[in-house]
């Protein structure tokens, strides 16, 4: 990929919340310089970011649905991207932003590992990349880090490790309401289970971290197994956008584990529901020596998906062209832009 | 640097307690081959290292202290390295390791990030390292992964950090007598405090750790301060190794701090002490959003080493020949050599 500048010119794909709050984030740092923002959404053309963003200053650059335009006139070395969780979904939107030669960074869920459940995909992405000398990286929270790359992380000290377990509680009740929709918050049981059916509800990206934290350990895993249950609330829960009345869904326990010679070898385990009391992530690793990490609170969803974004922008310098994955990035960390 | 063989061989530079537990590591291992071993202890001289470390099969590797004989012999891709702590002291093993063409990765705990308290042995290091198409790394659980390199990867999903703390409290009587030793436990006051002036006691790489955690987010540092004061036992404590009485030292407490524009940037806050009840790792980030990252029990000192010595012996595949730093590494984690 193109050597760093000292300032990275960044385009914003997709202009939704995730969106937005890193807008903000790269308009507050030096070292990153917005040149275009991209969104299809009618509402939102022609709109200043900064206006959009709640910020006093006009920052000049206005949320345009014509994305060649953009990238041929920003010439970005990097693209943000977060528009949607299904890879089939951003492709064309991914291979826009190769054509403009400029690098992605993407928060679409299935671009954290894509290559177990989207192989042709994976390697069109790829072969693109390659022919235009720049990298595809999938990031985030969840996917993209607590559950599969800090977890690849706390394993560097072990000798020996059996297995991992992955726990992460998300109180619903502080997040955006697209979320709260994703979990089925304030269903009845027999619309959740009709919504799961017909496939739209559920956290995208968990199956994608199980394969992520086997693939860098070298685990070929036998049966995967996923498992999505609603959670029940007891009582009336009321939250900024929408009251869950009692025996309705208040969000949804997702499941994924992995096996290796019929034992199981990975589960990540993950609530998301109004109402959770005390929020944390937990990661256990059965080992020599064993760990037992617990973020008190749990991480931030939205505030570090953003976090994730403007650290990978920098930590894919060096990288060599292609479809690449948190498994290839040189030590991920913050890096203060001043 | 060479690229990877699928079977590392690999020899062991110092059979002390560590270097003989990386022994047995190295030996349960398919992917990795010990086709030497070194240390100038006379007892240990030609010593079959199996017999050494406990093992009832031999292993024909024995002890010798003709360092440049074993690795013109073994041919090693890598050496692990863990016989002192000072950069000073260890020169002339890792110059040897280097005439041999081999990689270096070392527990020396100034090897950490050597740059900013031995510019001039960093320089020489880095260019005989570079001359001879080699790799030197160090790296350890403290200073090398729980202060340092798993604080840094923890800010990843960070857009700002103004702070970071990390404390380890370490149960002393847990380990190893040289430990007791390093930490002055079963000292009277009065001896201590020779100790200390005659620079026998305290940790070393404290300050490296924190070097290195400035030197990844890009923080230049103003002040940085160290203090190292005694733990006093309130009552008789006795371990497996020794007696420590009332009003005795029992460890100590060795703190590091760096500032940035007169303000507490970073603070790493190491206690080591018999009758520590609840040891624990704890990794405090003041950012958006914040972190607060508790290892429970700690992590064991010596296994994480030598779990840290064989992940890095495949973790510097890739780099750059140099002395390289966690900084420049890929992704740390265990594989699995099956």
């Amino acid at each position: 990929m193109k050597t760093s500048p000292k300032t990275l010119r960044v385009v914003q794909y997709g202009v939704g919340p995730i969106g937005l709050a890193a807008i903000r984030a790269v308009l507050a740092r030096p070292d990153l310089e917005l040149v275009g923002a991209i969104d299809i959404d009618p509402a939102l053309q022609q709109r200043d970011v900064a206006d959009l963003a709640g910020l006093r200053r006009p920052s000049g650059v206005r949320v345009s649905h014509r994305a060649q335009e953009i990238l041929a006139v920003g010439q970005p070395d990097v693209v943000l991207h977060s528009t949607q969780s299904h890879l089939e979904d951003v492709l064309p939107q991914i291979k826009d932003c190769l054509e403009a030669r400029a690098n992605v960074v993407s928060t679409c869920e299935e671009l954290v590992f894509p290559s177990v459940r989207q192989p042709r995909l994976t390697r069109e992405i790829d072969a693109l990349a390659r022919s235009k000398g720049a990298v595809v990286l999938g990031t985030g929270v969840n996917p993209g880090f607590v559950m599969d790359t800090l977890a690849l992380a706390s394993t560097s000290p072990c000798q020996d490790v059996s297995s991992i377990l992955v726990e992460r509680v998300v109180d619903a009740a502080l997040r955006r309401v697209t979320l709260l929709k994703k979990v089925g918050a304030g269903l009845t049981l027999a619309e959740f289970r009709a919504e799961v059916r017909n496939r739209r509800l559920g956290h995208v990206g968990l199956v994608e971290s199980l394969y992520l934290v086997a693939a860098g350990i070298g685990w070929e895993l036998g049966r995967v197994t996923e498992k999505l249950t609603p959670l029940i609330a007891k009582k009336s829960i009321r939250t900024p956008h929408l009251t869950v009345k009692a025996r309705q869904v208040s969000g949804l326990h997702h499941v994924c584990r992995g096996f290796r010679g019929g034992k199981q070898a990975l589960q990540l385990d993950l609530q998301i529901f109004v109402g959770a009391k005390n929020p944390y992530d937990r990661i256990v690793i059965r080992g020599k020596p064993p760990l037992d990490i617990r973020l008190e609170g749990g991480l931030a969803g939205d505030e570090a998906t953003v976090g994730m974004l403007l650290t990978m922008a920098r930590g894919i310098e060096g990288l060599k062209p292609g479809l690449r994955t948190m498994l290839d990035v040189t030590l991920p960390h913050f890096r203060s832009g001043k």
